[in-house]
């Protein structure tokens, strides 16, 4: 079958009001890199329909964000999504999504107040409403999310159990770069240098599972010397979250399945990761 | 066929993932009168199925509201509902719709905020949350709502549009006693010469409309003999609000499908009820 582009929330609720199959959705923002591709192709395994959204979110972006710098390359996105024979690619504007009068919005309380929640107030909020709107659209049976965006991951898991949406959410390990960095489409701000200083997100990652490994429990030691690595490469920290995978609360002692996340702004540019110790 | 009561979103969800035919929904509180009935028949007209929810959702009251007295009569509404032949009966309990660590909220800005939205400033947020929830588990084609709750019509219906849900809202004329009382769940709190005094509400309606058909435009005066009918009858008014009906905005002038809608206090007891002009 050949990839189809479908513009409209009508053309594509004509569609998935009579799904045959099983339908597998990944929303994406587009400049797709081995992530997305990983998500999809997990969503392609486990599904006979496959639908890809690209649509850059405006309601996510907070005032001073980068929303108008975000890198796009819908060109290529197509390419890759007709190489992989994706069925539908979704790609609505900003007058179908937002038409005048829109009034409504979900929020998920608690968890979207935390972590990257504290630097982007207004962050979850759109990505909530967006995602819901999204789910009402394509109607699939399973949504494939990365667990790069951790926080965004367990936020949407808490917002479809919470409003019984029927849909389940799947999510899919990090894709890393060869020497670690997490994929994301907003490592092209990361020029000459600051592509190498990036990797302290990682190592430091990597750092404090050696140290878990090994027997250290006291956080603060570990955490002390995430600092140093990530500050040893002139990496402006956000937040360093030592938290239980499920719920996100902050734990006092490490255990196995919890996760450190963590954001760090290299020369400018704000970046996330985390790692299941 | 038998009504079947569920009382389980899992149950209901097995239904409702494959329905056969098309499928109306009334969504209720409970202690059913004509206004429900009558609701209910246009369901069963326009559709081969109809579900009714029975739920007082505690999240649409406020702290100093009435959930506690809220009336209930459970056996006499599921009788009715029998006795109409409706195919399924959803009756879920708290733990169902709120589990603990529950944190998903929909709020409609703007039309909540006006209106009853002043005297209810946490209302609408429960009535959307809670609507969404049941969209999402019975998964009807329409939803029937009476206009008698006027402004919760227009939030939903806008609920709806935003977050593209995959339904249609219908709204159904206000069903009223022989005397012109519009009916309510809530008039069972209408002891003695309270019934009598609450029929200023629709009195009053009754006058503006045929002010504007002498050909009245100011709509201060209106207001103003409006306002001497209620206060007759010893009602605390909470507003009296010229509206579009289509956008909730106050109009300054009234013009053809305009509505009138008032909020009245009667010994107590908060009365809510509208007319298109």
């Amino acid at each position: 079958m050949n990839t189809k582009i479908i513009r409209t929330i009508s053309e594509m609720r004509k569609i998935s009001s009579n799904w045959p199959t099983s339908v597998g959705f990944v929303p994406t923002m587009g400049f797709l890199h081995e992530g997305h591709l990983s998500l999809i192709k997990t969503a392609q395994k486990d599904n006979e329909t496959t639908v890809v959204s690209i649509y850059v979110n405006p309601a996510q972006f907070g005032p001073q964000e980068d929303l108008s710098d975000y890198p796009r390359d819908l060109k290529k996105d197509i390419e890759l999504l007709a190489e992989l024979n994706v069925g539908y690619v979704f790609l609505p504007d900003d007058g179908e999504m937002y038409p005048k009068n829109f009034k409504t919005w979900i929020q998920v309380e608690d968890i979207t107040e935390i972590m990257c929640g504290i630097a982007r107030p207004t962050h979850f909020k759109g990505v909530t409403t967006i995602v819901n709107k999204l789910l009402n659209i394509v109607r699939p049976d399973t949504i494939y999310l990365g667990e790069k965006d951790f926080q965004q991951l367990i936020v949407l898991k808490t917002m479809v159990r919470d409003l019984n949406m029927p849909c389940e959410v799947k999510g899919c390990p990090i894709v890393r770069e060869s020497d670690g960095l997490a994929m994301s489409s907003r490592n092209i701000y990361l020029k000459g240098e600051d592509r190498d200083k990036a990797l302290c997100l990682y190592k430091s990652l990597l750092l404090a599972q050696k140290l878990f490994s090994e027997g250290v429990q006291d956080l603060e030691l570990i955490r002390s010397q995430m600092e140093d690595i990530i500050i040893q490469n002139d990496g402006v920290i956000d937040y360093i979250a030592f938290i239980d995978a499920e719920s996100l609360k902050v734990v006092d002692e490490l255990h196995k399945g919890c996760r450190i996340a963590l954001a760090v702004k290299i020369s400018g540019t704000r970046l996330i990761d985390n790692l299941q110790i």
